[in-house]
């Protein structure tokens, strides 16, 4: 067993949708394991002066990115729809995603999650929507929202964020393997490469 | 033999070194032909209201670049320097890359002027770094540089530019097939697929 991979993920990123649907069969693929890394990328843009997406601030970008990423689904199989408010605020989601990393049914979550937003377009800041999705994978949503909405809870998916900028994420979908970030989603192979011991960069 | 593969590039972009390096040999072993593209990232990056690279205006994406790079150089075994100064302007060579993009020897010069840059540090705005590379290839570079500073070649090379707008280029390298661009060195394989005839992605 290789060291695991954390999958830094935002509910909003568009390159997230078809990376989460992808990670954990990569990952089991190597024998690797699967952390994951709910986060928001709003601070870190932020950060960089951005108060929206960067696919919203410069268009020549984001029309690039819309039809990448409907290649990078068709190649999947994933169906795409262009949601149609981008982003989408997804904090309970996240918060939830964070409170409940280690359970078995995460990476169900996250992937309906996803789909909800970008295969249905259905607005995945509701506690509706939430919910639903919850039920169907046989959770009781209010238990868990009421967990993932409680202080440490929330101080703990603060205290997450946090660290993503302390290990130098700049986006997501990332992939980190023992500090090491791998940004984007074309770069799956290379973290798993890098958790299975494919290492031996020198520093520049 | 599929649809060419036209391949953009600019010669202080960082991801284009190890593309440049890659793209012939691999277009080579699915029989698609190479159409070498240089322009200039310096218009593209002001229509976007940047008058530098963004690895220098935002250093996190900077810092995440530089080692990400080391990471996909070493996978392919070139060596890599931090050049000393960053980005370097590149207006001669670029012009003689597009004045002779149809000759047998651009290949093998595009990869020295990228290998002068990043493996070497050289200064490859200098007539006597490119000289030294065109004379190491077998060509004579007084008459090459003279052609590629007429004023013919002066405007090929502006109506190139301004196509690279048209076609929604974004960044350095890119890869276009038909029209189709593909961002990135880590796009190759799909831009290959695209050539070969694996299509098929509907308008979102």
């Amino acid at each position: 067993m290789g060291a695991p991979l954390e999958f830094w993920f935002e509910f909003a990123s568009t390159y997230s949708y078809p990376a989460a649907h992808a990670v954990e069969a990569a990952a089991r693929a190597r024998g690797v394991a699967v952390k994951w890394r709910s986060f928001l990328l709003g601070p870190i843009f932020a950060a960089q002066g951005w108060n929206d997406s960067p696919f919203n601030i410069y268009p020549a970008k984001g029309k690039y990115m819309w039809r990448d990423l409907a290649r990078i689904c068709a190649a999947q199989d994933l169906p795409l729809k262009k949601p149609s408010l981008f982003p989408r605020g997804s904090l309970l989601a996240a918060r939830i995603a964070c409170r409940f990393a280690d359970e078995a049914w995460v990476g169900a979550f996250v992937r309906r999650v996803y789909s909800a937003n970008f295969a249905d377009d259905l607005d995945i800041a509701s506690p509706f929507v939430v919910g639903k999705i919850l039920s169907d994978i046989g959770q009781v949503p209010a238990e868990i929202m009421k967990a993932a909405q409680a202080q440490d809870s929330k101080d703990a998916f603060r205290a997450q964020a946090d660290r993503a900028v302390v290990l130098g994420i700049i986006g997501a979908p990332s992939f980190v393997v023992d500090a090491e970030v791998f940004w984007g989603g074309d770069r799956l192979e290379a973290a798993l490469g890098w958790a299975s011991g494919k290492r031996g960069v020198a520093e520049l």
